[in-house]
């Protein structure tokens, strides 16, 4: 089965948002086993609507239509739809009495336009809103299948996974089922190298990279009949990449670095504290995104100036002078400094330069040290990263947490 | 003129990348005063590609299209263009030669299919890529434009900012001017309350709403002849918006609130120190995304254990045991104690539960002090914030810099 997506609405040709409604249904239509041909967008406007339908239905078994069910005027998808397919719509008792309660509970007075979300298409199945007031509605006319879902991503989704997700696997012959590697160290086009004849071959399962910030992943994918086939000719894949790369994965359940790291931490109840200097907090605030992670971070220091590298980590004005500030002696003795104040299982530093000013011939932008003290021993790694302001930070960041999950391994 | 915009790529259609590059065109097209009444996006597929081509072109003057001309045999969109507007495809020599260089610089072997990238349709304008191979071009046909532009973004942005750009200017009659106001501290129904007989009225400018994790700004859109009519236009409207908000309004030139505060420091010379719980780190990460910022900035203390907050900040185990960690108390301490350590112009200290647990019914999750230290005064704010642990941090971090921006007036 084909489907096209109608996405409605004359902020997205504004570029006032992002179609992120389309994305979604893409992921979740091709995950069902059901193939994307086209997307369409359409602003609030009953002439380029209609045509727009009646286009998509000549070229598409399945159109999803988002927006356009909303309590104004300017809100007509349902009403055309209704037209397109030579249906009435009529009162839906349970919606309109659902959005009376909203009102009620909300404590503000109704007006005649609510209740227009309560009228649905004749002979259609009716779609809970479980987030909002707008109802949506699957209708089957003509070996023609039509999804109509509101346009507030909140809604859109809780509508589609709980209601529409099971209605169309009765008409997909087929499950996708999909794991992701996620990589770090080693670079998309590298990776692709290492995988060709892997990814050439490819037909059932399917295998694709993706870089992103940094990280590099690789989803399998695979068409089957049922789940446990699936299953078998992914981990096929999996234990032949794993043969080859296996020193650079770190998730093979598609989990963010920081969630790993997080992770080992808490398992190994390991107690931890970060100098920062270049990153100033990001590294901290990146795992304490993680909840629970209070139970082993005991601080973080972002020690900007030299003053308070001294101060703060003992770091020594000989050392400042003689090695400067991005260096691996005075990262050593931010960590070994930060050991001695807070006692943490595990110490990391970090200071480099961030750019886009302060490099030199010796000393580019781009310069970064981490060093980690770490039972008795204290370590320090030197990297040159590429790139502006915002990606050596987010890179330092991520090399800080790779450097951890690898000295806890 | 009205226009289409078709975005080609079967990755789009599979939801694996978001068509940032139909928004990106939308809001350049709509500031040209070029009306966009459709979006399509079609695969790497030689027929469905053709079909919605000729579609498009039989409903909008202009087309522009993204994607499709790399050098693999999936890039189609060029060959397709040519074909539908009967041209031949011709080597272009300046292209050709850009591509031989790029190849000599980087040291790789040329091969074929790099070579297909310098064929372009006759008679076409062509588009220079400084940031790829792949040449775009401008086909004007029997009363219809088509610009076709690469996938990649970044080559797609420079191209169409460097040369699409002044090409379409003579194509419209009017332009199209904006400015963005950015608000704190007032929701988005507020401030549509606030200004609505302004919004209602609206025709030409028109004013419309945003509203973005926390922040709500207002976009002020006049079309005119020229530049100096626009302006006098939205400055008309600015007036009276600011007669009416202007407690809440932090920018008038679409500036991130980050932007204003590092701004205002670096104005003042204003050193400045935070110590911070729940956020982790996120206030300093956050203002040291700022290059220059190491001017003001001395250091940053998260003290996420007790322990950190008394041995750092010199708070006191009885306020901790009397008050708390979450309490006006320990976020006073926490600023005077900073204050004491770095001397610090200003010093904000924060404190509060970003949840998910930790909550109790005295101090529910989403609770959090903040307090400065500035000019021989602590002061210290209560709030309440509302949603998951990400928003919680989030706002915080901004009600921080909004505390520092009111502070620094």
């Amino acid at each position: 089965m084909n489907c096209s997506i109608i996405s409605v609405g004359t902020e997205i040709l504004f570029g006032q948002i992002i179609n992120t409604n389309a994305v979604y249904l893409s992921q979740q239509l091709n995950e069902l086993g059901l193939n994307v041909y086209y997307h369409y967008t359409v602003g609030d406007n009953s002439d380029r609507l209609k045509e727009t339908l009646a286009y998509a239905m000549s070229k598409s078994d399945l159109i999803i239509t988002t927006g356009g069910l909303g309590p104004t005027q300017d809100d007509l998808t349902k009403e055309i739809i209704a037209k397109v397919v030579g249906k009435k719509l009529e009162l839906h008792k349970p919606s309109y009495e659902k959005i009376c309660k909203y009102f009620k509970n909300i404590k503000r007075p109704m007006n005649k336009n609510n209740l227009k979300q309560a009228y649905i298409p004749k002979d259609s199945i009716v779609l809970p809103n479980d987030c909002g007031t707008a109802p949506g509605f699957i209708i089957e006319n003509d070996g023609k299948i039509i999804i109509t879902l509101p346009g507030p991503p909140k809604e859109m989704r809780a509508m589609f996974d709980s209601y529409v997700k099971d209605y169309l696997r009765t008409k997909s012959e087929c499950i996708i089922y999909s794991k992701v590697l996620r990589f770090f160290g080693i670079g998309e086009s590298a990776l692709e190298t290492a995988l060709t004849d892997l990814i050439s071959n490819q037909t059932n399962p399917t295998i694709a990279t993706y870089a992103k910030e940094g990280e590099v992943s690789v989803r399998i994918t695979m068409k089957a009949e049922n789940i446990d086939e699936a299953n078998r000719g992914v981990e096929l894949i999996i234990k032949e990449i794993k043969n080859r790369l296996s020193q650079y994965i770190y998730s093979y359940d598609d989990e963010e670095l920081v969630e790993v790291v997080a992770k080992k931490l808490l398992e190994k109840e390991c107690s931890i504290s970060f100098a920062e200097s270049c990153t100033g907090g990001l590294i901290s605030s990146k795992l304490t995104s993680i909840s629970g992670i209070s139970k082993c971070l005991d601080r973080s220091i972002v020690t900007y100036s030299n003053e308070a590298k001294v101060q703060e980590l003992g770091v020594s004005l000989n050392t400042l002078e003689k090695y400067g500030a991005v260096s691996e002696e005075t990262a050593k003795e931010m960590a070994l400094g930060l050991k001695e104040k807070t006692k943490s299982d595990l110490c990391l530093a970090v200071t480099g330069i961030a750019g886009p000013t302060g490099g030199t011939k010796e000393k580019p932008v781009g310069l970064v040290y981490i060093a980690i003290a770490y039972e008795g021993n204290v370590i320090c790694n030197k990297y040159n990263i590429w790139g502006d302001r915002n990606k050596i930070r987010n890179y330092t960041t991520m090399l800080a947490l790779n450097m951890i999950r690898l000295i806890l391994k």
